[in-house]
């Protein structure tokens, strides 16, 4: 299957039920996001969580109640359909559905949050070697003892992603991320992973085991899966996220990008 | 003794002998530099040392030969008297001067080399703990098993200062360093030590002996007594320099600053 260059093209091909795979390597130099949708009632407090947490939820993005566009991400984006994959959750069971046309309500209210793909991109770039694409695994991810900032029901410990380095290469990896605040930004911390609560840095969370290589250091960067737990431990009736992996791919460039919610 | 804020006052009370302290926390905002002078005949194998090593010897500024002011640095800046203290080389020996006036020669060719202390400035502003300067000593500093790129005669090690920080506080002077490429830019390495050759962190090559706190990491940044030693490894029959700590105050704004040498 191709590998789109333009996002618009790869949504069209996401809607018409030709592009069903994860999003990673697509519209290379545009910012992905994560993809959360509330009914209006929990908005207000989901928003004021994001705005309180901005290095894990860093916002590309937020609708009108019932409005399936964000225009400043994508003139023809539809976010009931531009998704490959879907999250249902009610209950605390979730199913996947491919589009949103039928489950679609009024009173919907979308969340774009930026995701930590560009910011691997300009890795790759400056040739700093990103051990886990390279063995073909997913990222490892870890839940910390650092607690967000709660909003209402939204609360929780954030998470985060792992990515391990030389020392040189992880001077440069914090500089280069430093300048992507909308693909969480700066490493939140580097070395023991004892001192942000991770003990077992061989056993994540989610995510595959990482690859870790004589002299590494480990450097930890706040991951868009803490708002998927504050959002689960809010217990809406009902939430939509994307699959993971599976992101919105918006019209935004990755770098300079500068956002208006 | 007051403290200067405006760098080109700063300056006439060195002239004028008033001033004759170490320039750290003066004229706060301003870049200052390393001097060193060389003849004409060794200018041209200094200058591309210096631009093949733009960590350790970012060029503020150089001088036509004979010339005692770098107008980009400041309209009055005068080389030969402008710096409270300079030590003169000369088979491998030294003495130091409070002006150049007798000394100055035609062929005289200056070089200014950003210094770290506006970047110790912006670390300080960022409520960041800069332990030696809060210990009242200077910052130790250590030589590398690190080769420099050599010019001509001018060769030898990497010097590097090292600054301890928590992670988090890591994380963030990294950053903020590396917004100061005249001012030795984002770090060289952190972490283990044995990694670029230092052996004992306890006992450094040069200034003080380090504080480290339960939990830092050393982070270590490139430094400007690396074109000394380059400079003694070339063994000129005559060199100037600056008396370490006493230091030429420019008019150059030390953040966002550009320079064309």
């Amino acid at each position: 299957m191709a590998t789109f260059s333009e996002p618009s093209a790869l949504r069209r091909a996401v809607r018409e039920g030709v592009f069903d795979r994860p999003t990673t390597g697509q519209a290379g130099g545009f910012l992905q996001g994560n993809l959360a949708i509330l009914p209006k009632k929990y908005a207000d407090d989901f928003l004021a969580y994001c705005v309180r947490n901005p290095k894990p939820c860093p916002l590309l993005g937020v609708s009108e109640p019932g409005e399936r566009r964000i225009e400043a991400l994508g003139l023809d984006l539809d976010i009931a359909t531009d998704v490959p994959f879907y999250r249902v959750h009610r209950d605390g069971r979730h199913e996947t559905v491919s589009d949103l046309d039928e489950l679609w309500r009024d009173d919907f209210v979308s969340f774009v949050i930026g995701c930590s793909f560009s910011f691997e991109e300009s890795l790759q770039r400056a040739r700093i070697p990103v051990h886990h694409i390279e063995a073909g695994r997913n990222v490892p991810m870890y839940v910390t003892d650092i607690e967000t900032r709660r909003a209402g029901p939204f609360h929780g410990r954030m998470v985060v992603s792992m990515r391990a380095f030389s020392p040189a290469d992880a001077i440069r990896a914090t500089v280069l991320s430093d300048r992507q605040p909308l693909a969480h930004g700066a490493p939140v911390h580097f070395g023991d992973p004892a001192v942000i609560g991770v003990r077992d840095l061989r056993n994540p969370d989610f995510g595959d085991a990482p690859v870790l290589r004589d002299g590494d250091v480990p450097v930890f960067w706040a991951c868009g899966v803490t708002p998927q737990m504050a959002i689960r431990n809010a217990r809406p009736d009902i939430a939509i996220t994307h699959e993971p992996g599976f992101m919105l791919v918006t019209d935004v460039p990755a770098e300079g990008a500068s956002i208006g919610i």
